[in-house]
């Protein structure tokens, strides 16, 4: 959940994926990169869509960019960025923004996955 | 395209289809909606991604929080934000941020649909 007030942090991630193909890992080290992310220091939330095309975007929200960044550094994740950067993207971009105002019925509660 | 150097704004759009009607005027407003956006003011990218259980995410990607205000008060947008609300979202939030810092092969060339 993220918080009633802003601001706080979001990192915009946007990828294409390759080919998938059952048994790269993909999906299991998404997996773990998501709960290995809900224990970090200043976590808030993350959600994800794909479409069917493999474009995606995955959002996390932090209590500060320090958080953030924290994360990033993140042993197990950095070897989880390089094996997406070699193997699982054909193209990603990263954006790591303070939002500066939230509104809709889902504010406080949404962010859910 | 985003600008080779931040700062700029991110609108980020969540939300949580109703059960999808054919016929309920969605996907054509939806597609309008984008065609629209594309032709306003301060205008950069959008992007998009939704799941097959009906959660989606769209950032659009604005010059200045100017620019991405004043398409939210844009008369066609607002009736479609109001269609939205009653019919097409059973939850939904919008956060609007800063983006401070990107990275990624796809800086630059990333943003597409």
């Amino acid at each position: 959940m993220t918080p009633e007030r802003p601001p706080y942090t979001a990192v915009i991630f946007s990828s294409r994926r390759t080919a998938s193909t059952p048994g790269d890992g993909y999906e299991q080290i998404a997996q773990q990169m998501e709960e290995l992310a809900r224990r970090q220091p200043g976590f808030l939330s993350m959600e994800s869509a794909r479409n069917a095309d493999g474009f995606g975007i995955t959002v996390s929200y932090w209590k500060t960019a320090q958080h953030a960044r924290a994360w990033k550094q993140v042993t197990e994740h950095l070897e989880a960025q390089r094996r997406g950067a070699r193997d699982w993207y054909a193209d990603y971009t990263v954006r790591v923004a303070t939002v500066e105002r939230h509104y809709g019925p889902g504010t406080g509660s949404a962010g859910r996955r």
